[in-house]
This record gives structure tokens, C-alpha cells and sequence, in this order.
């Protein structure tokens, strides 16, 4: 991104809901808290374009003028995640239409389908004007294409996305046959004889083809990703900054970013608290981790987050004093380079105005905004750490195929949860203070001492044959249940679950042995299982230990296979706490790789040129962290190996690198 | 209404039901049980037009003509809350539409759009035809306009309402301009450019537009309020009597009965105890207090409750011995002078057959039916209360436009709930013996002690005014959490929360800190809070007691401050039982306000020009109530100092008044 | 059946899922196993018509010539459960649409509206076609019209079935002024005044006519019976097997099956266990007895189990070792001649691959595989027990009807649940080791013991007048609450509850007491009951047990009646456990109905002509049944006296019988 070499630091600013004269002290107040980028003009098409094809910049001209005057950088956005009533108005067809066929209404955000060919033309209109007007204006340093693509609405089945689904099976399959034969068809006589037979996969009588809703997620996915790219490519026409849109890594599961991830210049995601969570610092830390693996370890943007309550969960639980400051340098901790929030103030009319903001409703007198002053004050302390990188040993395997596949209709259990055991295992790798690495289980895994796979339900026939030639070159692969079971398109190979990893793992699965409501399963070693088990047939594996009750009974529970030069562990129920703990440290130790035990204190490294700087985040009330020698970067003092991190708080301890 | 100076007694009778042998039993048995009212033709426009512009009056005619010779008066209905089938089939468009756009169908009850012209002109065509054949027929003694306008149905999405909102607006905001900055249309790009680009806000993306909503609400509430005043002065062109409507004070919250009272020439209601609430009794007494309130203090109907149970809760448990009667001459105790029921007698078709009627399935040989003939007698001998009235010094506010606004998406908590609350604190009044009109926070406050405010999230800016003005004036007002937060389009003032109570409050709250699912806060005198805490920056009040623990530890949980030469207290938290009682008290005796505890007696007075008539029903098991000297009416004996009110039974003491 | 004098075995089986490769595989399986009838083309409609008009038999013609090879006989189903995808292209408006409008897409199963014309012409000509061409096919022993009428979809309200409706109802009222009576439309202002003016049912605003409901209900069981006849008949012009189809008997609540038994050859049955449920082996038996009383006693065909979890339900528990023989010989112990199977091999593509399958995903080497090979010797074992019959001297009434009627809006209470009910006393009887058959009220009921109604809320008048007689002839009724309480069409007979039972039960209810949410109330013999109470009034009957405290304290719980010759009991309150058992005990021996209480050995005799075959299932650990002398056909060894069924078997032990 152009501009000074700082941390950024921000958030979404809306000045058209505001009159001119309030203008005037949101940038004093940015000023005073070291505002240095703000994001404009995400909801302001109808500000900009009132009429169609009738436009009016005054509004923007003025603030980016006043922003620029007062040295604060412009992320300037393109305004097409919400078109204007006039649009809908005249082009009423172009919007998104629930499953149960019921068109979505003008008076909220997000109703437009992706598939609409008025929509495309309006949106890349839009986009063309401001980055001619914009393009060469010193104060721009970066575009914010749309936003939050994928929420609320993903899938539409308006009569252009019909029409764009068709086109898209025919790229993909070619011929009707080879559609036919990948969906099954033959079940529940659903062979197609014509394309135009073929129609989104709308409320039925019981459950659709799982095939047909899959290839419809992904189609879902990729008709949004051709939105994007079609702004993109028309704003690179004409403005040489960097382009993103702010991804929701790890909150919202409907479009699959490891292939956006490619398209954006700089990863920015958006991130929010689980508020009533329990681990909600640790989710956090998942999220971070997620979209620096989305940046292939390249620093990124904290596009938005929030420094306080959020207004749409349940209980807007706002945080505690010190609590926006660990959050916020997780964050850094963990590759970003900007930080920035939704939103710079708080609003006082429309959905959101109970979402908390840098300046609060209780203005300048008030604890929230002291702490957003300060903020800014230890983010410019930060600067050194510009740049530098996070580094993993250990990677979890993530894929939104797997995770749509599997939320599909009639699974063995409705227990099964993806979302759970991955968050259950990032905790307990959390607890040993291991930082994880996010992989596609396609991706390259050279360079991991293990690649956990807490639930991996589908996997493409080329993942399998990665994660096996991974295993086979020496690496530790640690599966649980429900893993490998179907290919792309939700088929099961032929033969013994798990298809796609028999051989790797050492064993067959008879039949699976899914647990009644509330049932626990007791495990030899005196662990405790919940949802699941299976009765597996070793075929190579040795049994680590035994399911000792259930459906299971004198069955293996977990499994440990020589695969090649590597190891592949299978664990066969949902372990929780202390005894996923040792799950995860059997596997650790097993391929030696290392890792040190931890409460409270969540310990991240961000590696320089020639320093490494330590972040130390108390989430507890404890003293901790002491045996560290090095410049604690935010307090401006040097740290002796007696210093501790008082409960609650934060330090960044620079550390020159006897390699550096 | 004209007729004898009697407590009217009778129902809903809908003789079409049944041949025409059954008449005769029927009439029978009102004049055994003492029926002298009977609400007629509310369901009969089949009946009366059986092809459109073809009218048969002969079953209503005979109906009347019998009722008459029996002495039993006639409260004639228009039947326009039912059009007939033939109604729908020439005009369907004329059916109400949910928000996902399913248009309702014929077959069950309250199907049409208020806002289509031409049910307008068919109900107002049947009104005029009604109201010309029966106006002078000396046994109609009152009119009976629709039925329970706004259940089931108050908001419909067609096309028709649609384009009355629109008209609404305009006459409302009068400009585009002024309705965009109301509804903050700037927010998420929502800026309308033209009328027509105005929708009802339809199922969307996400939450819509929280103004748009509320307004939708409000318009609704007015187009019914137009149906109802299209009928009456239609009526009132022929006919002398009185014209009513039967309201839902306190059970459906979905018309503004503040603006209804007015409309009508007497107040009626229809209540219906919630049957599985341990203290239903108290929520009758709190619809009677504030159907009172409706009339302005004047004597008011009951148009419809149950002799017992009802057929469309989740479990429609009876009404054990001698609890009919306690709820009726509760109901008289706060006003009513009149006492009806749904229905006369019990159907035998149709969905609601299992409701309790005064002529019960089970007929004759049956305790209800002595309970029915029992009743009758008590209310002729209470014919001395006719047009005395109930005084009350205590106050809570109401205002439907509030409790609307606050029940749209996306507050703070799910678990803010309005209607918990008033019940809460209306129960605490209720247990201390405090009779309680309901106000409207804009209505003029003078002569109350105190005014509760248990939830108004939404105060308009004149009512804001006059609760200052009540207070600075000497008025003790008392306010609990999320009040004052949002004025007329559901727009925070500029500054601190709570803008329209600030400086009255004396106080302001730096944010909101809402409990988890199930927390709980102590506070520092030992009371437990639930739902809710503030941060509370105090600005002139004191604090009374701290939050001890929890998010708000050691911040004010209750204040009071000094406000002209008035009193204003905050509760930041949800507190029930004891502890409630507690705060109650200490606003009660803040203000001077006697009250005397009760258990399970309840005490009502209704004054008489020289005469006060102390009703004493025992809800509990014991003897309760002794030490007043009078007449029972009931029973017709004196009552003498030691005398007291048995466990279960009712007493109504005519004393005489020292200044009568 | 024509072909072998075996038990057969075998289940449904999809070729055209697999290449051609496979098929020669299956049949080596098959073989093994020793499977010998296979259901095939359910799915094929697609396969077969390809093109409207075009007909290809290839894979038909292949396949079951194959099977005909190796020896197995075909049941040959209509593939008109699942239209191909042309046809609903062509006649888009032959969908179902739900009871909100929203027609139901492609990509499922089961969405045809049942009284489309276009539909009907499809089906019988397809049907046509496939009889034409394979009536006179050795291999080919049954036919199999459909799959699963009325699953997953009963009603449709699309514009066919409302005018097929219409037909219906001039059909069965012939006049408007009957019609309107019979649904007493004068309730809510109903009343039609022409045909057309009549719809189905739709969402409405709130409760609809519950006869109109009720009629739909009687309606749409009524079009899928005649698209059934349409089919069969078609099938006879050419061709001589017996022609059936698989019904859902208690699981699937939505036809009313007592007018379909009569209408097939012979009755087939589909059951799965409900696998969380842990009475669940009871429910099977349940299940057979009711549809061994659908075939009037002769034995019928299992049409479709499961080997072990099927994929549709919340948890899809596996069957434990063991399970799958208890099941099926618990099936052929109540009269299956035919033990069959969704499916034969498992599908690795479509909705249902995690369905279980005699051969299953792990194929042979697999504990599932060889239990299908054992089971498949054991039925061989068991060809002498073919044709042989049960008896049973105790009857449950059970009477689809009633059940819809019950479950309509607005009854007076949530709990009431006739499901729970029936299965409440039949566990009850299973406990005391009754064999019991399932009658309709109306049926002849001569020749049983005791009749239970557990929960028959409308007896139509025809019913009543048999339960009467059947009682006053000498028979025994015991009835519990909410039964009788309405006629024909959900209307009340004139008079106290319960008007269709008050003579025979000896008494009157004067107001039903249902209990709250979790209430609980004491009868004086020490029972605990929940969900209701009555308030009763004797009138004939006596008293066995009153409440002891609750809505009821001091009304009778449990009466007895003297009815002519008979008797008549009357339980008002849900008992369970060990109080029902003592209900159904005094009922039993007021009866003199013999029984012998088991534990978890279930006991059932099929009588053959000269010998009994005595089953005997050990559902539970511990050994048990010893004490029979005879020939286990299973073991193929003699069973002496001190002989025990080891814990999880089953024995079948044929006994000559001295009448022989």
C-alpha cells in the first residue's frame, strides 16, 4: 500500500449520515487518535449516482479533500454492495430470490443476485467512474471493491442465476452424461435429458441431490468472485493502487477464499466476536491465522472489527476495559499490518446504530474513546514490525467444499459439526501455544512438522493424493472422524470408508457408530467421547487405544499408522478438554514437533529482517510471561528476564536475532 | 347506552349456529341466568348479503324481535371483521399478504386488507344497511363495529397497502427529503428518489430500515383506526345509540388504542387470562386498569372474556369453582359496568368449539351453568355502582409505539422484553395494594404521586418534554434500563445515552453492558439483577446502590436525582420479586405515596357521588380483609368490623362517605 | 405369490446406479446369501421413457433376465413415484405446491400433485407399458405399483387437486346447503354460496375450518388411492401376479390405510425403527401387528426394513450384532412371509448413500455381510411357518381418521398426542406378552377379549353404534381421555362430553381439566398422572380410582360401566409404566383375557394347520424361555424342556398341537 510506513490504523467512515458541520470534528478527533486510513463510500451509490446515469462527486470530492488536508489516507470503495432504490426500481428482476422462491426487498443491504447481467453492467459503471475521478488523487492509497461478499445472501434463485448455473455445469461438465454420471442421477430417476430440465436447487418435497447443491454452493462462490473480478479488472484500467474486498475469513462460510485469495492485491477480512463465546479470544486468534494463511503468510488488513458490541447477536456483549487492545493486537500478532474498525462513529439512525465505534455515542467523555486514543498511540509504536512474518510448524486442514458437502441434508449425525471440532482442536494446539498455519489439503504442505485434519469430510481426489504423498515423505497427518468419506461431488468411492484415505490411514471402517443424544462413549485410556464412533477393521494401523463401552466396545478409537517415511493417526469420537489435549500432544510429540503449555498468556512471533518481536497477551488476570530479554516496543522500555506481563495486558518485546 | 340502570350481563350469541328450536331454550335461559345484553351479527355477513347487493334480514329480524320480547337488549354488530366467500372470489386481490408475500386464504377469519378500497366500500355499503333497517328498533342499545380490529392480522403487504403507506408518508413528511433524513436513508445507500420506489418492508436481505418498519407499523394501526371511523359515521348517520368496537387493551399489541379511545363513544375490551401464568389474576386487574385508562377514567364494557377455558392456548386450562366470578367483579371493581362474555352458548362446529361459553356443552346440570345464573345475580345486585369511578395516584407509562420500536431486529438483547417488565413492576404496585391507571408519556401527568416507566425505549420529543415538565414540577418519575434511548424514527439524539432523559436522570450511560444467557449481577444492597447493566456516568444524581459484580461492578445500579422540584430514579438492571418490591416501595415513600400491602386480597374502591364501594376479592385460601364497616351488596347483610372476606370469595362494601 | 413355497428374502435393488460390471458381482452376492426376490425399476421411469413417447428396455430386459438366471424372482414396481425430468419440464404445473404456494422443485422425489390429469395419463400408460412387455416374464412374481404413497408429500394445493377436490366434495355432499351444514360454516361467517368458492385449506390468518381440513385430509388420502386403482387396473388388463404396493403402517400417518388394504393382493409393508427410541423393538412389533390387521390376518410382506441405520433420521444409530435377525424374525413372527430390504447394495451417490444395505460399503469382509448371509439360511429354515397365522384376542382401536382430526389447530391442549397414547398401551400389552390386532371402530369386533381405545377423539356414528353393541353384547372397552368427542366432521354432538360415548362409559364429562406444562396429579390409588384430567359426572358407572389432588381432586380418574352385557372402562389421566401396566392388568382380568407378563423375551405363536410355531426373541442379555418342548427350525435341532433362549437370540419352535 502506498503511504507512511505505519501500522494502519481506522475503520469504515460514513460522513453523508452526518451534516457538514460534525465533518469538521471527526477529523479533529482522528487527528487526536492517530487516524491514518479511513474506508469511504461502501454504501454510497445512491449519494453518487441519484439517478442513473446522473452523477454528483461533490460530497466525495469534499471529504477526501478535508482527509487529505489532514494527512489521513482513503480507502475508496466501490458502493455495488448496494445499489439504489431506482435501480431496483427499474431493473426489479434483479433481485436475489430466497430457495422457497420469495424475492428479497429494497430497505436492507445485500438483495442484489450476482448472476443479473444489469447488475454486472451497473456495478462495473459505477466502479469505472470513480477510478477515473479518483485514480491519480494523492489521498487514495487503496480500493475496497464492494463488501462482504457473501452476506448475508450467497445463493439466489433468481431466473439469471438459473440461467448462469446452466452455463456454468456445461463449462464444468461438457456433456449431460458426464453431469449425469458425477450427480447420481440414476438415484431417485433424476437423469437429465436437456440442460434448460436443469433448474436451481429450490425447496423440494424431501432432500435435493447433494451433488446438485453442491455444484450450486460452488457456483454461488465463483458467480460473486466474477463480480469482483469484473470491478477489479475496470478500476485497474485506470488507478494503480492496490485492490482488495474485505473478506469474512472464519465467520462467514459461504464463499470459498482460498480461491479469492489469488484475486485480491492485499487479504483484508473482517472480523467479529462470538460475544457470549467462552474462548471467544482464542476463535479470534483462529481468524487471524485463517486469513494470514489466505495472505500465503504476507502481512494483511483487519479490514474491520469492532471496539466494543457489535448489534446483531443475541446479546451484544460489550467488552471489558483492555479487551479492544488484546484484540486488536492479536491481530498484529498475528500478520496484520492494519487495523482498522467498523466504525470510526457511531451511528444514530438505520439497523446499526447500536454497534459500537471508535467515537462512541458518549463522545470524547468517555472510557471507550480513551481507549481508542491509546490504541492509536500503541500502533504507532508499533511500526518496526512492519512487514515482517508469522512462521508454523503445524497446519490445519480447512476447505468451505468440505464444510458445504458436509452441512448437506442426511448426514449419519446432526451432531456433527465441522465448526466445532476445528475450533476444539485450534483451541487445544491454542493451549500449547502452537501457532497454526491454515492449509488447503491441496495446498504444498512441505515444511510442517503435522497437518491436523479435525473434520474433512470431502476430499477432491488430487487433496488425497497430496495429503498421501505429503504422509509418505515423512509428514504426520492427525485425522478425526467423519474424514475422507466422499470426492468432489459427494459420491463415496467404491469400497470400505474412508475412501480417500484407507490406505493412508491403515484401516477400514465397517459402519459407522454415531451416538444417541447426550451418550458418551468411554475410551480405554479413560477418555471421554461424545457424537461419534465407528467400527473400524485395522489394516495396517495399530490401535492406540480402544473404545471400552458403546457401540464400539473393544473397537479402536484412535489409530496410529506408518504410512511411507510418515505417520497418519486417526481418532474415531470428539474428545474435549484435557483428553483432546493429550490427543493433540500425542501427535505433536510423535513427529517432534515442539510447543510450550499455556494458561492465559498468548505468545505469537513475528519474525523481522534481523529481530523477532514477541507479542505477549495476558487474556488473564495473572502476572505471566517473564524469562524474556529484549525492548518492549510499546511501552518504550527494556525488558529484563524478571519483567512480567501484568494481567490484562499487552507487550511487544523486540528481540534481535542471533541470525539477523 | 340506553336500556335499564343495570351492570349489563350476557355475550357473544350467535344463533345462525344452531335451528331455529334452539332459540327458544336459548332465550330461556339468559332470562334464568339474568342476561339482559347480547352482542349480535358479528360474524353474519354471509348471512345477511348471501350474493353481493342481496340482503335477507329475516333470521336477524326474528333474532331481535324475540331478544326484545325477553328484555334482553341488542349490542348489533357490523359483520365486516368476516366478508363472505363470494366477497373474495369476485375481488381476491382485496386479501392481506404476509411479509414473504403468501396472500391469506379464505376458510378461517381476518383475512382482508384494510387498506382496499373496495372492502372499504362494502363494509361501510353493509354498515349503511344495517344501520338504516335496525337505528331505531327499540332493543338495539349499542353498535358493535368489526370485531377485534388487528387480530389475527394487522399489517398486510398488498398492493392495495402499499399504496396507501405511500400516502401515509407523504401526508406525514410531506417531502422526500424529509422522509429520507428521518428514516436515515443514508445508511446502507437506502436514499429513495421517488414515492413510488417506496415499498412495505418486505422479508429482506438482513434487518431492514428500523423507521421504515415502525412507520409501517403506525400506518397499519391508522388504517384500520380509518376502517372503524368509516363505519361509525357511517352508522352514526341513521342511528342514536352508542358505537363501540371491541379493543385487546393488553393482550394485542398491535394498534395504538391511545388513538382509538378517542374514536369511540364507549370503551369495550376483550381479555383473556393468559392461563398458565401463576399470577394471571393480577394481569386481568393491569388489562382493566388500563382499559380504565383508555376511557379516561369513565365506566367502560367488557366486551368478551371467558367463563372459562378458551380453545386456542398451548393448554386451555379450566377455571376452578368461583374463579369466574372473581375475575368478573374484578373487572367491575376497576371500572367496568358491563360484564359479557364469548360466547352465550358453546358451538359444536368450527375451530372454536372447545371455548367455554355461559350455556356450556354439558348444559343445565352443570356447575358452570350455576356459576353463570350465580354471576347474574351478583351483577344485579351491584346495579348501586353504575357510573362510579376508580382514583388512582400511581401511574405507569404505556405507549404501543414504543414497545413496537423496541421489539424490531437487532437491540442489544433478545432478552429485553417490554412486556415483562410492566407486568413486573405493575405486579409489585399490585401487591402493595396500589391501584394504577396507564398514561401515555405525553398525557397530562398532574395529580399522580409517581410515575413508573418500566420500558420506553422510544420517547418522542414532546412526550420528553412533558415528563420533565412533571418532574421539574414536582412529579417523582422512576425509569428502568433501555428507556429514553430513541425519539420518534428510532433515532439516537446526538451525545450519551439516554438523550431524551439526561438531564432529568441526571446521569448518562457510557454504553450498554446486557448479561449473558442466564447471568446474573448482585448489586451492592443484595438485590440480583438479570438482563441488563449499565456504565453509568452519574451527572448530578446519586447512586443509590453499585452493581457489586458483573460487567458494571462498582458503577451506580440505582440513582436518584433531584429534577426541579421533583424526583427521577433509574433502575439499570432486571430485578423481580423481593427485591422489585423493594425498589417500589422506596420510590413510593419517596413521594409520599400510601400504599398498604396485601397478599392475595385484592382491594379496589370505585367511588360513588357519596358513596365509596370497596371491593375485596380473595384470591387466596384464607379469610383475609376484615375491618371495614358497610353493606355487602353481594350478599346483602352488613358487614361488621370483625367480619371477614372467605378464602376464594368476593366482597363489595358500600360505605358511606364522610364527604358525600 | 406364484414361484417357490420359501420364505422370501431379498429387498429393493438399483442396477442402473452401477456398470454393468457390477451387476454379475451383485447376483454372485445375492446367491450367497441366498436372496431369491428383488423389487427393481422403482427409480427407472427416466431410464426407461427417456423421451416422452420413447421407450427403451434394454437395462430391464438385461436385467432381469440375469436374475432370472441365477434364480431370482422379481417384484416389478411402476416407476411413477419419480416423473423424469421431461415431464415436469413439459407440465411444469403437475408439481405439488405446499399449503403456502410454493410449488415444489425437481432434484428430490415425490413432488407429482396426485390429481393431475397430465400425471395420471403418464402413470397408467408407463404402467401399460411395462405390464404389456413383462406379464408374462417367468422371473417376474409381483407387482409393485409406486413407492410410498402419501410420503414425502400427502396434500398438494396446486389447481388440479383443488378442482379434483371440489369434484370430491360434490361427490360426498352433493348439495352446498348439506356441505355447509356438514362444516358448519355459519361459524366465522363461512358459508359458501357456489362450488368454485371452495379452495383447499391454504395458510390463512389463522385457524382454518377444522371439517375443511379434515375433508382435505379424507381427500388427498383419497387421490392417491385412485391414482393406485388406475395403475392396478391398468396392470391387470394384461397381467396375471399379484399387484401391491408398500405402505408406511405406522410410521407414515397421512393415508388412511384400512381403505387401501383392501384394495391390493396382498399387503406389503415398509418399516423402520425409530433408532433413538428405546422401546424401539415394541414400535416394531406394533408396527407388524398393525399391518398384519390391515391384511385381515393373512400373511403379508415386509416389503422394506433396514439391515442397520438408515441416513434420514436426526442420529442414525446402527444396529448392534444381532439386531438385524431379531428385527426380521420378530416381522415374520406377526405374519411377514417376505423379509425384505431397502436395499440391496449400498448407493454411493444420491440423498440416501449413507443408507445401511444387505451388501454393505464395506462390502464382504464385513460383519453386516455375513449377517445377511445367516439371516438369509434362516428364513430358508423357516419355509415351514409359510401361511401359517397369528391370533389375538385383545384389539387396539386405530383410526387414521380420528388421528388427522386430532391433530388439527386449537385442541385443548398441546400434550394431548394419540401417538404417544397407542404406543403407551401397546407397550403396556407387549409387557403382559398379548399379540394384539389393530381394528378400525366400525370393524366387526366379535371374538376379542378387550378393546382398547387409547385415543379415538372422532368416532364417526356408524363406529359408535359397533363399539356399543360390541360391549353390549359382552365385550370389554376401555377407553382413556379425549376420545369421542366428536362426530363425522369434528362437530360435537349435542349435549356433555363425550357425546359419542356417554351411555356406554356410564357417564358424563362436565368440562375437560387439562393439566399445565409438566403438571403432575395424584389418583388415590397411589398412580401419577400427567397432560389431562376430567371433570366427571357418573351416570351409571362407578368410581374405581378418583384424584387425589389436582384440577379432578374428588372427580373419578379410572370408571368402570356395566353395559349390557359387557363392560366399559374409562381411564381420564396419561398413566405410564407400571401404573398403565396395572390399568391394562384390571382391564385384562375384568375381561378374562389371559397373559403371561415378559420381561425381554418376546413371544409370538403363528398357528400352522396341525402345528405351532412358537417365536420367541430375546431382546434382553440374560437367558430365557426355557420350558417349551418341540423342534427349533432355526438351530434344526429338538428343544427340550430345561432349553433356554441364550440373551440376543431367537428360537423358533414348531409344536405339534394336539388338535393337529
Amino acid at each position: 500500500m502506498p503511504g507512511p510506513k505505519k501500522i494502519r490504523f481506522g475503520g469504515d467512515y460514513n460522513p453523508e449520515q452526518w451534516p457538514r458541520e460534525v465533518w469538521d470534528e471527526d477529523i479533529r478527533l482522528m487527528r487526536d487518535a492517530g487516524i491514518n486510513l479511513v474506508s469511504i463510500g461502501i454504501f454510497s451509490w445512491a449519494l453518487i449516482e441519484p439517478e442513473e446515469g446522473v452523477y454528483d462527486f461533490t460530497v466525495l470530492d469534499d471529504i477526501i479533500g478535508l482527509l487529505h488536508a489532514a494527512g489521513i489516507d482513503v480507502d475508496l470503495a466501490t458502493p455495488t454492495a448496494s445499489p439504489p432504490a431506482w435501480f431496483y426500481r427499474k431493473y426489479p428482476h434483479t433481485r436475489a430470490v430466497t430457495r422457497d422462491g420469495v424475492p428479497l426487498a429494497f430497505g436492507s443491504r445485500g438483495i442484489v443476485s450476482p448472476s443479473s447481467p444489469e447488475y454486472r453492467l451497473a456495478a462495473t459503471a459505477i466502479a469505472a467512474k470513480l477510478a477515473e475521478r479518483y485514480a491519480q488523487h494523492p489521498a487514495v492509497v487503496l480500493w475496497h471493491v464492494h463488501n462482504e461478499y457473501g452476506a448475508p445472501i450467497t445463493e439466489s434463485y433468481d431466473d439469471a442465476s438459473v440461467t448462469a448455473f446452466r452455463a456454468w455445469l456445461q463449462d464444468r461438465y461438457a456433456t449431460l452424461d458426464t453431469l449425469n454420471a458425477a450427480w447420481g442421477t440414476n438415484f431417485w430417476g433424476q437423469r437429465y435429458g436437456s440442460w434448460d430440465e436443469i433448474d436451481a436447487p429450490r425447496t423440494s418435497g424431501t432432500a435435493s441431490n447433494p451433488a446438485h447443491r453442491l455444484d450450486f454452493h460452488r457456483f454461488s462462490s465463483a458467480a460473486l468472485l466474477e463480480c469482483f473480478k469484473a470491478e477489479r479488472d475496470t478500476i485497474r484500467e485506470h488507478a494503480p493502487q492496490p485492490i482488495t474486498t474485505n473478506f469474512m475469513a472464519g465467520i462467514c462460510p459461504s464463499v470459498d477464499l482460498w480461491q479469492w485469495a489469488d484475486e485480491v492485491d492485499i487479504v483484508a477480512n473482517d472480523h467479529y466476536l462470538t460475544a457470549e463465546q467462552d474462548d471467544n479470544h482464542i476463535q479470534l486468534s483462529r481468524a487471524a491465522d485463517l486469513t494470514r494463511s489466505l495472505a500465503r503468510g504476507k502481512p494483511w488488513i483487519l479490514m474491520e472489527h469492532s471496539t466494543s458490541a457489535v448489534n446483531w447477536q443475541p446479546r451484544n456483549i460489550a467488552k471489558r476495559p483492555g479487551e479492544m487492545r488484546r484484540n486488536s493486537l492479536a491481530h498484529a500478532a498475528r500478520g496484520a499490518d492494519a487495523v482498522l474498525f467498523f466504525q470510526v462513529r457511531a451511528g444514530q439512525k438505520g439497523a446499526e446504530k447500536f454497534h459500537s465505534a471508535l467515537i462512541p455515542q458518549a463522545g470524547e467523555a468517555s472510557r471507550k474513546w480513551r481507549e481508542s486514543v491509546a490504541l492509536g498511540a500503541d500502533l504507532t509504536a508499533l511500526a518496526p514490525i512492519l512487514g515482517s512474518q508469522v512462521h508454523a510448524r503445524v497446519a490445519i486442514a480447512w476447505d468451505w467444499t468440505s464444510f458445504w458437502a458436509q452441512d448437506l441434508d442426511w448426514r449419519p449425525s446432526v451432531d456433527l459439526d465441522h465448526r466445532e471440532r476445528v475450533e476444539a482442536f485450534y483451541s487445544a494446539l491454542w493451549r500449547r501455544g502452537v501457532t497454526v498455519d491454515f492449509v488447503h489439503p491441496a495446498d504444498d504442505l512441505t515444511g510442517y512438522d503435522v497437518v491436523f485434519a479435525p473434520s474433512l469430510y470431502l476430499i477432491e481426489d488430487d487433496a488425497a493424493a497430496n495429503l498421501r504423498d505429503y504422509a509418505s515423505g515423512g509428514g504426520t497427518l492427525a485425522f478425526s472422524y467423519f474424514s475422507g468419506i466422499v470426492s468432489s461431488n459427494d459420491d463415496v468411492p467404491t469400497g470400505p470408508y474412508p475412501g480417500q484415505l484407507r490406505d493412508v490411514l491403515g484401516l477400514v471402517i465397517e459402519e459407522f457408530l454415531p451416538l444417541r443424544a447426550g451418550e458418551r462413549t468411554t475410551l480405554a485410556d479413560g477418555s471421554i467421547g461424545r457424537v461419534w464412533s465407528d467400527d473400524i477393521e485395522l489394516q495396517g494401523a495399530h490401535s492406540v487405544t480402544d473404545f471400552a463401552d458403546g457401540p464400539g466396545t473393544g473397537r479402536p478409537a484412535i489409530t496410529r499408522n506408518g504410512f511411507g517415511e510418515g505417520t497418519a493417526w486417526y481418532l474415531a469420537t470428539a474428545l474435549d478438554g484435557a483428553d483432546l489435549d493429550g490427543f493433540v500432544t500425542a501427535v505433536l510429540d510423535s513427529a517432534d514437533s515442539t510447543y510450550s503449555p499455556i494458561s492465559d498468556l498468548e505468545t505469537v512471533v513475528r519474525h523481522g529482517d534481523d529481530t523477532d518481536y514477541v507479542f505477549q497477551i495476558n487474556h488473564g488476570a495473572l502476572d505471566a510471561g517473564a524469562g524474556i530479554v529484549g525492548h518492549d516496543l510499546l511501552a518504550d522500555r527494556a525488558v529484563s528476564s524478571g519483567d512480567a506481563v501484568p494481567g490484562g495486558s499487552v507487550r511487544v518485546v523486540a528481540v534481535p536475532r542471533a541470525d539477523g
